[in-house]
């Protein structure tokens, strides 16, 4: 996982590929605790963290969303009591990007 | 609206008891724009916000989760680029309680 995450998310647009399969497969090996996860057709990558209790959510949220503002690139972040749930994808492929991998590395190394 | 968002949300137990389909449409009208889900068997009360960008949705979340940490009654919170998703139900009573919806009245008024 050190070596993906000290990769750069670099910015992509509707005409970057998404992943296949096999790259997908390759990256998830990667990133401990990730999920790929299909919502409305649209591959994502998912991870719960467990925290001690709001506030500690709270926090961990306002760390991601700093990284996310700088690097431009965003997740969907669900916040509750004890966990904090991250969710990575390629908004314009509508999928999987190797950035997203990068950031998933990221967001488990600030954890 | 304005009157729910007045109202104090008093701290229950387990052996509060859940709102009737009554109360629970009597209440709901009077929280515009917000829906009742049923996720997992239990209701709860939705509403989605739309902001301008993710620093906006941020702050918004980080006015929330004060607000909860204050009350210490917390919401689920989606936080994704464009919207912020805030969902509010009892733990305790697996359910809605009239909290829920001073709550929800509260969390418009801070939008």
């Amino acid at each position: 996982m050190d070596q993906l995450s000290k990769l750069k998310c670099q910015a992509c647009d509707a005409s970057a590929k998404l992943l296949s399969q096999d790259e997908i497969e390759s990256l998830l090996s990667q990133v401990q605790g990730w999920e790929i996860i299909v919502d409305s057709g649209i591959k994502k990558l998912k991870c719960d963290f467990a925290t001690k209790n709001y506030v500690k959510s709270v926090a961990f949220t306002n760390v991601i969303a700093e990284m996310a503002e700088t690097i431009n690139h965003h997740p969907q972040i669900i916040l509750e009591y004890a966990s904090v749930t991250v969710i990575w994808w390629s908004h314009n492929i509508k999928g999987l990007h190797k950035n997203d991998f990068i950031m998933a590395a990221k967001t488990s190394e600030l954890f």
